[in-house]
């Protein structure tokens, strides 16, 4: 069987194209060496036929009533398929952006060294992503399945909040947890001595934000120094993240969560 | 040691006075007869002289690298603290709301019955803690720390649009979830043959949608009758949380995430 023993264990589903809310999950793949499926950008056709992007489509089917390996519905992607780790050694599907990193954190030791760490990282991870999701709602205030150009009036009023109010709130408890880690985390590290799913989480958000609102993010870098001058360049030049922001797995920011509108920005 | 022995494990950490995000931690420690501490509601002093919210308030301090036991700084409440259980022995103090559920979960028994089914439990947790703040979000579409009054027009567009397209996407997402898990949890409970937070949390969420937006539940009832006509009233039914829906525990909605403006629901 030497197509099972390539088979990946991971097979990523989620929209083609951007990084969005993947990115955390392609992060600690990356990070770790892991080999995965990416199904709708790498496009393999499967056994029935159906290919890439049609598969993550029918795996969140707004009438799925669940999969035939047991796995209760998906409510929205990105999701994740294990293969041998189910019910009765089936496949295992699971999504929730957070729950998956949760997952993941635990196979890919990327969770901390002991108990109180596991939980430290993990809500870190967690007011990282309310950052993703607060960034996402600066250009969809009203309504996620309209377009921005139908709710700009309102994208202004909250960007507006996001860079003034918001920003300077989660910058600064970023900046004091590395404080706090400063000992064993040497500024690099979030929660312990090494990398864990909260420093790449945190790491793509930054990164994100950068793209998206680059006057903002340059008044603010000399605030929280150990986050802008250390933590995010250092982790940028590992070699793995450098190797894999070469590559073509990395897709560019375009039409999803981190969007550049310069109206949005600071003036 | 009489203090010691009576002191309880945990420590809930919070605003005083609302259900808010802390209900879905009270609904696990009610459900399983834990006895806990929610120290901004019952206000006891303790040997630095502080007294109920002004050691929540302390917690999420602004300024904080970090407590003398050790735990990292918090990023908001809720927030809750374990004794024994954290770095040396000392007591563990972890937040963001999915992770105490994840915690409480395993240590209150409410996470299903294998590692598959811990990831169901979770991911729909999450999913239902999503629609929270997307009912947040409906009076404070654009800035968190403004009044209502401030964004009105802006939070009757995000209502609609909630209403008429979250609402719904939410409410066949849960029906098929129940639908799938039939046979085992007899349309009372989303994973496996037994509570777990899961339930706990989309309970509390339907409930306060009852409160915030009664015309449009009403309306939205009949479409998703597994949900509304077992689910709901079923759990409702039972002897624990009668007791404590009874209780002076049980805060009555007011001004968090569930408010009641007519103008908001349906008309």
């Amino acid at each position: 069987m030497v197509e099972a023993k390539h088979q990946p264990q991971y097979e990523l589903l989620y929209h083609p194209s951007i990084p969005g809310r993947a990115e955390f999950i392609r992060l600690m793949f990356e990070a770790t060496g892991t080999s995965y499926t990416d199904v709708a950008n790498e496009n393999p056709p499967d056994d029935s036929g159906l290919h890439g992007y049609a598969l993550v489509q029918d795996m969140s089917d707004p009438n799925s009533t669940g999969d035939d390996d047991g796995n209760p519905p998906v409510f929205a992607p990105p999701g994740l398929r294990i293969h041998g780790v189910g019910k009765g050694g089936r496949p295992l599907v699971i999504h929730q952006t957070p729950n998956i990193l949760l997952y993941l954190g635990g196979s890919l030791k990327l969770a901390g060294s002991d108990e109180p760490e596991k939980y430290y990282v993990n809500q870190l991870a967690l007011t990282a992503l309310d950052l993703n999701n607060e960034t996402h709602d600066t250009h969809h205030p009203v309504a996620v399945a309209k377009y921005y150009e139908e709710q700009k009036e309102e994208a202004l009023k909250k960007a507006t909040d996001f860079r003034e109010n918001r920003l300077p709130k989660f910058f600064s408890y970023f900046e004091r947890v590395l404080k706090h880690n400063q000992s064993a985390g040497k500024d690099k590290h979030l929660v312990g001595e090494s990398l864990t799913y909260a420093d790449l989480t945190l790491w793509q958000v930054i990164d994100g934000l950068k793209f998206a609102f680059p006057n903002e993010m340059r008044h603010r870098s000399s605030e929280s120094p150990l986050l802008f001058d250390t933590f995010y360049p250092s982790l940028k030049e590992e070699a793995w993240l450098k190797k894999y922001l070469d590559s073509k797995r990395r897709k560019p920011y375009s039409m999803g969560v981190f969007r550049h509108y310069p109206e949005l920005d600071r003036q």
